[in-house]
């Protein structure tokens, strides 16, 4: 079965790793947001490309939710002697992966082409396909002005108030051929439990994206975010208050259906949000109650398995 | 007192480290052979500088000779994973130095620009000079034919035969303008005992420095590489045999005569090549017997000191 899925970080690369598992039955295609890559000490760091790499590599750092297991963080001594700012922390491992893709993209690379190269050296068996090879980059108007968006989200812990979010350059920005190609294809379509403003939304900002969707033949299945009222992790519920006037599952329902009327057909709740299931419904989606924290693996291969029962 | 040192690695950071420590007299400036630079992962590597820079700074790995002490691994693990060449070791700490150095070059910066500043983010107080901005590259060649120098020393442990050095682009390149005018207010040029073959003379290869050592009004003085007829480290007395058909510091001492003639004043040997000493002065030198194995600080510094008083 054809599945793809829009991804995130943290939450992206655990739903995409359930569907990894499934590599019997499943090839995934994991599109992922590039709209928070940074330019640090002169490489090119692709965070949510890296969790979901990590994550599906068997290297990722459990504790953290980002990152490499068993990381040391000898290079970020020598980095702050030198005067370089060190909030965004990169571990020594984590730091030759920006090596080799900055490498490749000045050698010519694509992102698409250096991110294949990199997950495949890694073992990965999943297509993971950066949204776009064009420069796209999410910032959050605050009380104090505009940010980028890793300057909200690690240096300033996203404790700002966000009251609009823009995405430079998603304009002329062109979402891959690749990608287009896997959208056309699928069958299935997973709106994975990232943080519906700053994850989800780049990669349904492209031009064409959601087009594809839309007309598309692929079933889509989008899995919220929210499990008891609150963020699994990052800014999610805050920003879905701040942003949209909204709150719980059901407000990323009635969001979504608002923001991307007819785009997703399932929406997917917790357990715990139960009670939400009527007004997820309201918002005009078959709505399933399902088991979505996915801390253990068994647990993201469950929900990938029904995600692909219920398309 | 103005000192100038034409340092490469492995001596030449020692021998520098003695001038630095004598910093209540002394304004050490250390010129250094950039001829074994190297890109790798896309990272600008000047191991002579770093070894210098390191042990200036109290960095230096003295178990290795190169690298920083308290060094970690972890990098070179993935880069390895990615299949990125790992024969040239680079630990996390010091691939902070490669980063943060070639950020500055992409930025626009000059190799001396860079290493003044990385050098002054770590203390030290000597001044560290590339021997020029540009592109100079010692190649080798042996039975199986030009080695590139990183591929000869380090990747082949230097256990080839070697029948020819060049430099690549030493006609076309620049000693910098600070080069020249350290050169030309030196009072002391002290040639450190390092490689005459790979790390001196692409120094003295350069339009205009010899020169300035000839007509400039320093002393110069050259400590020899060789104790004992061995090198302390690496091919020193190998190159010295294959490309000069010399031995001991005497051959060392014969073999600048011959290739820099009037260059060089006195000439430093080890108390245990003793009776080389006359041999020495057959080439047309003054003489100098010391102790010249400089693993200890109080050696170096006391070797600095008489290198002073000799001038």
């Amino acid at each position: 079965m054809n599945v793809v899925v829009l991804a995130g970080g943290f939450g992206g690369a655990r739903m995409a790793h359930g569907f990894a598992l499934l590599d019997d039955v499943v090839e995934p295609v994991v599109m992922v947001n590039t709209a928070d890559d940074l330019e640090l000490h002169g490489l090119h760091i692709s965070p949510d490309l890296d969790t979901v790499m990590y994550t599906l590599a068997g290297l990722g750092n459990t504790e953290t939710g980002w990152g490499v297991r068993d990381e040391t963080w000898s290079a970020t001594d020598l980095l702050a002697r030198y005067g370089e700012p060190t909030w965004f922390r990169l571990g020594d491992r984590d730091l030759a992966t920006h090596i080799v893709r900055t490498a490749r993209l000045r050698a010519g690379a694509s992102l698409t082409e250096a991110t294949a190269e990199l997950a495949a050296a890694l073992g990965v068996r999943a297509r993971l396909l950066p949204m776009t090879d064009d420069r796209v980059r999410t910032m959050l108007r605050t009380a104090d002005g505009w940010l980028d968006f890793q300057d909200y989200f690690v240096r300033r812990h996203h404790d700002d108030d966000v009251a609009e979010v823009r995405f430079d350059g998603v304009e002329s920005a062109r979402p891959t051929d690749a990608v287009i190609a896997a959208l056309e294809s699928a069958e299935l379509v997973v709106v994975a439990p990232s943080n519906p403003f700053v994850s989800v939304a780049p990669i349904l900002a492209l031009e064409g994206v959601a087009h594809a969707l839309r007309s598309g033949p692929a079933r889509v299945v989008a899995v919220s975010p929210i499990i008891g009222g609150a963020s699994v992790r990052g800014p999610a519920a805050a920003l879905l208050r701040s942003l949209a006037g909204e709150r719980g599952s059901a407000g990323v329902a009635r969001h979504y259906s608002r923001v991307q009327p007819g785009l997703i057909d399932v929406f997917v709740i917790d357990h715990a949000d139960a009670a939400e299931a009527d007004a997820v419904r309201g918002a005009g989606f078959t709505v399933a109650v399902e088991q979505t924290m996915l801390a253990a693996e068994a647990d993201r291969r469950a929900l990938a398995s029904r995600l692909i029962e219920l398309a």
